[in-house]
This record gives C-alpha cells, structure tokens and sequence, in this order.
C-alpha cells in the first residue's frame, strides 16, 4: 500500500470509453490520483500516456499491460471491464490487500463467488450501477415498496435510454424492481410483467410492470412509479452524463480505504444499509 | 329545431356512466340544457329524472325509450353509445337537421361511411377523444413530427391508465401515434414499436414506439417525446377527471350550433384544421 | 367497544364537505362501517341518513347531535373538524378508550397538549396531512436529504395547486421542506429562498428552494428535487382527488384498532417512525 | 462560393467556447466542413490547427485573423460573437453573398438594422435561440395559446438551470411566455406574474406565471402548462448539452444554402413560419 496522502488508484481497462472517463473523474476530484493505467496486451495504446489519451493532459502515467507490480504500490482499483477480468483483478486485489471498486455487469454466479472470496482478503464495494443517486433511491423504493399495501398500490417502473441501447428492460430498472420485489418480500420474476400489447386484461394485483423507452441520446432516466386510488408517489433519478458513475466509483474507493476486508455496496458507501 | 335561446341537447344512454357525466356537464355549462334522455326499451331507468339520476338534483327530464320525438325538437344530440345505436342515431339527426356530437369509438369502415351518408344533412361531429387538450395535443404532436427530420429525432409515445384497463396501448396513444406518423408522411403500423424486452437491438430509424403504464386509478396521461441529440421535447395531456370528454362534447355542440351539414372533427372546433 | 367484525367508526361533522368524503370512504374501503354520524345541534341535517346526504345510498345511519352514546358504542372516531371540538372529542374518545384520528389543522401548544392528554386513554392518530403518500415521501425527503452532502446536492421544491389556492406554498410544500431541513439538520426558515426574480446571484450552498405553480383544477402536485452535479433525484406526490385524506384516515384507524393508548402519527401507520 | 459537396463554413471566434463546440458540431455532421477558423489578430492561438484545439483532431485548418480570403472560398459562416463583430460579419457575408447564420445575443435596433441590409445580399439566419427545440416549442406554445380560451385554460411556464445561474426567470422562459402571450394577443409585461409568496389571493384570469428552479447542473429544462379544468397540456423541452445551440446552427446553415438572400428565423428553418 502506497504512502499516506491522496489515494492512489488503478484503472483498468484504462483506454476504453469507461477507462478514460474514470481518468477523468480522478483528475477532477480531491483525495485520488491515478497511480497506473492498465490494459490488454493487445492495445494499441500502450505506452501512451493515460492523461493525455483522456483529454486531461499529459499526467506521466503510461499505460501498461502488466496488473500486478500496478496493484503492489496502489491504494485502491476501478474496474469496468468484464467479469472474467473482474474476477481475475480481485485475485490480484485480495493479493495486494488493497480496494478494489467493481462496476462489472453481467457476472455470474460462479464469477460472484469468486470475488466473495477475493473480499476476505480484499476490500471490494461491488454494484451494478456505481451512481450515488440510483443507490440512494434502490433505498427508497425499497422502503416505500414495504410501506404501501400491495392490495392499495401498484408499482410501475420506466425507463428511457439513448437509441443505440440494445436490451431492454435496463440493468438499473431491474435494479430498482429488485428493490421495490424486495421491499414487499416477493420475488421479482415471478411478479414482473415486461410486455403490455393488445388485450391485457386488468392488472394483477401486486405485480411489478415494467415500460421501456428509447430515444435520442438520453444517458439514462428511471422513474418508480407507486399508483394508489388517488394518488401517485414517483421517484425518479436523472442522469445527465456518464460520469456520475465514475465519480461514484471515486466516491466508493475514498469511503473504503481504511476499511476493513469485505465485500461491500453503494448503500454501505451512502450510509443506508 | 328549437327556439333561439339555450342549446336543448338530447343525452342518449342517459343512464350509463357516461350519459350521467353528459348530463352533468351540461348541467354547468352556461349555453345549453338537457332537452332529453334517451335509454333502451329495456333500462330499469325509464320514468326517472335524468337529473336526479345523474346526481344535479330534479331537472324534469324523464328518461324515455323513444328517439324521435325528443330529435325532432332538439338543436344536437350528444351520443358515446355504441357504433350500431350511433349509426342509427346519426340517421335520426339527419332527419331532423340537427347537431349529432358522436364520441362513439369502436366504428367500423361501414359504419362510418353511414355517418358520412347522414352528415349530408346532419351537423356531426366525431372523434374518438372529445377531450379538448387531447386533439390540440394531436395537431401540436403532428406539427412537430413534420418539423423535425426522423433522422435526428426518434419519436416515444408514453401513457398510464388505472389498473381496471384492458388493453394497450389506449386509443388516445394510438390516436397521437397516428398524429405523429401523419406529419412524417408514414403508415403508422409499418413503423410502430410495441413491444421491447430482451434483446432489442438499436432503436430503427424513423419508428414510433409506445410504451404503457398501468395503476392506480389514472384516469389518462399521455406524453409524445420526441428524442433528438442532446434535446428533447414533451408534448404532454394529463386528464383529470372524465368529465372533460363530456365537456368537450358540449363544446362541439355549441361550436357546431348554426354549422352547415357536414362531417366536422374536434380539430374544426379548436379551430387548428 | 363494539362486537368483532368490521369496525364502527363515527364521523364527526358528518354533513360537511370532508364528513360526507368520510362517509364516502368508510363506505369504499372493507374492514370499516359507519357507526354513528354527528353534528352540531344547529345543523339543519340533524335526523337525514348520513349515506344518503353523503350520495352512497341509505344506511340507516341518521345524523344525530350526541357524540356520547355513539362514541360509548364505537369503535373509533374520524374527525376533520376544528381544534375546540377535536380537542372536546378527544376527552370522549378517552372516556370510552376508542381510536380517534384526527386530521384536524390549526391547534395551538394548548390544545395539543389537552390532545396529548387525552392520549392515556386513547389510541389517538393525528396528522396534519392523512394521505398516506405525503406522509410516506416526507419520510423519503428525509432520508435522502440526510444522505446526499449538501455541498454536492442542492433541494428544491416544487408545487402545483388550482387557481383557486390563495397562499403559496403550500402547507404541504412546507411540510416537505421541513422534512429535507431535519435531514440536513438545518432551520429551515434560516435557509429557505421563497422568490427568485431578477438578479438572483448564484444559488447560495445548502439554501432550500421553493417554487409555485397555479391553474386550471389542480388537486396538488408536489416535487423535491434533489439536484448533483451530473443527476438529479425527483421524489413526488400527485393527489388527484380530496378523498385520499378520508382514505388515509379510515386507515389510520384500521391500523390503530388493538393498539396501546397513546399519541401516534401517519409515520407510525405506514410502520416508517 | 465553393464547389458542390460539403458546404464549406467559417467558424468566427473559433477558440472560444462556443467556437469549438461549433467545430465540433461540423465536425460530426453530415453535409458540412470547416473552411476556415477567424479569431481576433490578438489572439494566443493564432496558427494553431482548430480540430485539434476543439479536441477533434487535426483537420488542417489552421486559425486566422483575415475573415476576408476565408469568406471569399466558404459558403457560409457561424457566428456566435458580439454583436459589433456579427454586423462587420454580415457586411463580409453580403460581398461574398454566402450564407450567415448569427447566433450572437445582445444586438441594439441600430445593429439589426444594419444585419437587415446585410441580408439584401448575404441569407441570414438570426435567433436568440438556435436550438431547434426550443424553436419549435415556441411555436407550439403559440398555437395553444391561441386555440385554448383564457377563461378556461391558465398558462405557467416552469424552468430549472444549474446552480451557476445568476438571474431568473431564464431569457427562453420568457421568450416561451412571449410566445404564449403572443398567441393570446395581449402583452406578456402587462400580465406576467413571477413571484408568488405568502398570501397571493386567487389566481388572476389570463396571466402567466413564472416559477423557477435552480440546482446542480441542469443546463436547462422548461415547461409551457396549460391547466384548465380537468385536464392539462404540458409542453416541454429538455437540454442535455449546450453542444445542440451549435447543431441547431450548422442545420441553419444547411437549410439556407441555396436560398435567396433575406433575413430569416429558426422557424424558417422548421418550415413553420
């Protein structure tokens, strides 16, 4: 672990779009800076410089492919990338006892035991979505999902994304259906309705539904929607840029350091859980 | 037709729910009064006060069986039956020269061909939403299609009703999809997005999706979004309450009141045709 | 107390606009009936069936003038009437150890101490806003504001009401300021902006904002928006009838029903104190 | 004037902010190219390629100080200056007779006079706003003001910008409310009402109000509402980036190429005037 002082951090997958915003958001944020910037061997970038590449300008870190002389004087790591390197990096991190933050999506369950394992060596805050806000309100939904009878209100949950997304429903609005299925104690696949075309019927009482939108170069909009007679409760969070997700990963890694071995999440780091 | 002075509406099906909210409604609006109230041959209502039975207190309008006698001294006639009894009705109107407002939705191509036939003698008025806000909304929604290029701007229509509803999307959605598919010069069922869920892939040029909500005891809300890069414009119609579909008729009536025989749309009486 | 079953509620002030809503909603809603309806001596309706003033039909329940054989034989009281006579039936409620909700506004410390006395003796819930969602989002206000930094995130408020509201903001619009304050642990009258009109300067740090909109027949739309740097959370509640607050009410009393004596609120009904 | 192809155009002021998100919006935009990039003879980064200054990388074309050898190859000019150096452009744009999209705010009668004679020969298109968006919103809000009677429908503009912004309402809520007034023919100073603070007695029949809201970094959302009785028509347009101004200029520029000289709107450019 490096010295006292500003929080070194290593970013992988440094010279893709997340990389280089998470070379951004260290830059602009007091306590961090970027101690290495790794990539596959196969770069082209390497041996650029990782400032430079990120528009911030030249911050004498060249991007390198080798992880682990990187983690052995680093404070903490930021990983986007994908889960079988996720969970080869919190090998590495548990090795280096440092922090390591994972934005990952799509891993397995096999992948998640994994890093579990990592996390009693390693401090690992995990979330699928890294943003303060969508954390903040996974948390209320859940409490107001727990509050309202289901017999009295119904959940809606929507969503609108950039026209190049390619699935549907989001990562996050199942996210925030996880939470609102949580917040009643009922499983969500079971309650979920993704699909309303033609004749539907009357909605099923206590069932989550889902709407999807897309459209223009919208970064991410979610609305949970409870509807009783009478009157509507909307939570929504807002994004209006990428970046939220790399500040909130910069975020996790300065409320970890110090931490004791674990693996954590965004409600830990928001003080909700 | 009656003498000068207040409009005299005929309500038919002035015991249903919504005869009742027409009878309401005319109740409060300055410029017309109930001439009469027609139900079938077979409702347990015939012989009440349409007043009384409609909540407004006593207004000496017995509910009868028989149309014609109640046409024949009316100046309109405000019908949200069903396609054979408007077609029927229509016929009626004809007869007696006088303003037929149809919100009957449900009609076929022959159906309406008869409405066209009688609009050669009677004043009609139809659309399948009376709602004033609806078909502004509808010409904003058209105009706005036709001003912004379908390769900059991706176009989502968005709506929630309560939970008793059983289709999807509402006709109103559709209504302003047709709208929207006008003013690009598109068929809208060529380009309509009903469905997402899963894999979706990249949003298709040029199409309209919708998206649907269901809660609570909404009575309507639709929005048309319209999504380019880096802007977006809503064009939005929250109702209340259903009483605006009835006052919306009373509007046609009295705008239609002294017309030439024709078939007029809601667009002629906000004056935006 | 009366027998199992249903419970026996009394309405008090039972031919005013918000006692025959009581009605209305005890009327609607299963586990409830209405026991006894009182009013004034003076009140003209002394002796009509309550659910017939109130458009539900007869119940058999006529309006008398003597709250104490209905309290002796009931077992709860509804009450949205003024502070002397809350305070008056709150000494009832003691006396026959029933539930009274009250949704009375406008007490002083005095005759919320008489209330708090008369809570030795019974179950009493009371709210200066029965609907269950405002109380549910002020909860929600509460937590994120304490969650997210002040220095990050900036609150703001706003509301919708018809144009026929004569103050602004609104009692609710306060209520929900007051909520984001106790989470910051601030004063919010030291650090509420009301007008913005001008040259306003830059939004000072950690300044509550309020925003007021009027028109049409807005019910009350209400919004806290919790605004970052890149995101925004917008927590909202939209009323869109009066009934909710009877609705909130009889399910105050439903949940109070077996409960210790005491002085309890909507918090403790949605189970979130 | 250039050869067929792309349409060559000037960036003025090109290192400046909003200079280098207009190199960035040719730059990503079909139809046109960077002819040539003027800055004032003092300025620090006279020589230096502009691609590269705006971060899009070299495109061989160095910044210069003579606007005149520029005009005299290009087809049309951006400029978003001050309105001293837009008059002295338009003069250069009327020898060249090319096109002139003027997006500089701030310009006296005596100056948009002298743009006017300019247009004689050069085809100008001149807005305070050049989002196409907010544009087009303008001219919706005209139309519904137009078609919905005062007596029923009150109007409110609401908008929300960053926490930077230091005055209120924002320059496009006002030219919303001038478009509404506008539509309702009546002059907006005559009946705008921009505070409301404790006792502000029942709305006043045909106003429009203004309310304001200011947090994080919203770069600018704003509402038209158009409340009656029953139902309302929000219509409403959200920016995510200031980069749409510069978009909105090179669409300008592509539309009026080839058009005749004269001095044209951004509803020109809709094709809704």
């Amino acid at each position: 672990m490096s010295e006292a002082g500003d929080m070194g951090l290593v970013v992988v997958g440094a010279a893709g779009r997340m990389g280089q915003t998470l070379i951004r958001a260290i830059h602009t944020m007091p306590g961090a800076r970027v101690a290495a910037a790794i990539e596959r061997p196969d770069s082209a970038h390497l041996g650029k410089d990782a400032g430079e590449l990120a528009g911030v300008g030249i911050i004498n870190v060249p991007i390198v492919d080798d992880p682990l002389p990187a983690f052995a004087k680093a404070d903490g790591v930021l990983d986007f990338t994908a889960p079988s390197a996720s969970v080869e990096f919190a090998g590495y991190a548990a090795q280096a006892r440092i922090v390591h933050v994972i934005g990952t999506t799509g891993c397995s369950a096999e992948d998640n035991a994994k890093i579990a394992a990592a996390a009693r060596h390693a401090t690992i805050v995990k979330s699928g979505n890294m943003s303060l806000g969508v954390n903040l309100l996974a948390v209320l939904v859940e409490q107001a999902a727990k509050a309202l009878d289901p017999e009295d209100f119904d959940i809606e949950v929507l969503e609108m994304h950039h026209r190049h997304k390619v699935d549907a429903p989001s990562g996050t609005a199942l996210l925030l259906g996880e939470a609102a299925a949580k917040g009643r104690s009922i499983d969500l696949a079971d309650n979920s309705v993704k699909v309303r075309d033609g004749h539907t019927g009357v909605r099923k009482t206590g069932s989550i539904g889902f709407a999807t939108l897309r459209g223009g170069s919208v970064v991410g909009d979610h609305s949970v929607i409870l509807a009783g007679t009478g009157e509507r409760i909307t939570l929504s969070h807002h994004a209006e840029d990428r970046a939220i997700f790399a500040r909130g990963a910069v975020k996790a890694a300065l409320w970890a350091r110090g931490k004791k071995p674990g693996l954590y999440s965004m409600r830990d780091v928001l003080g909700l859980s």
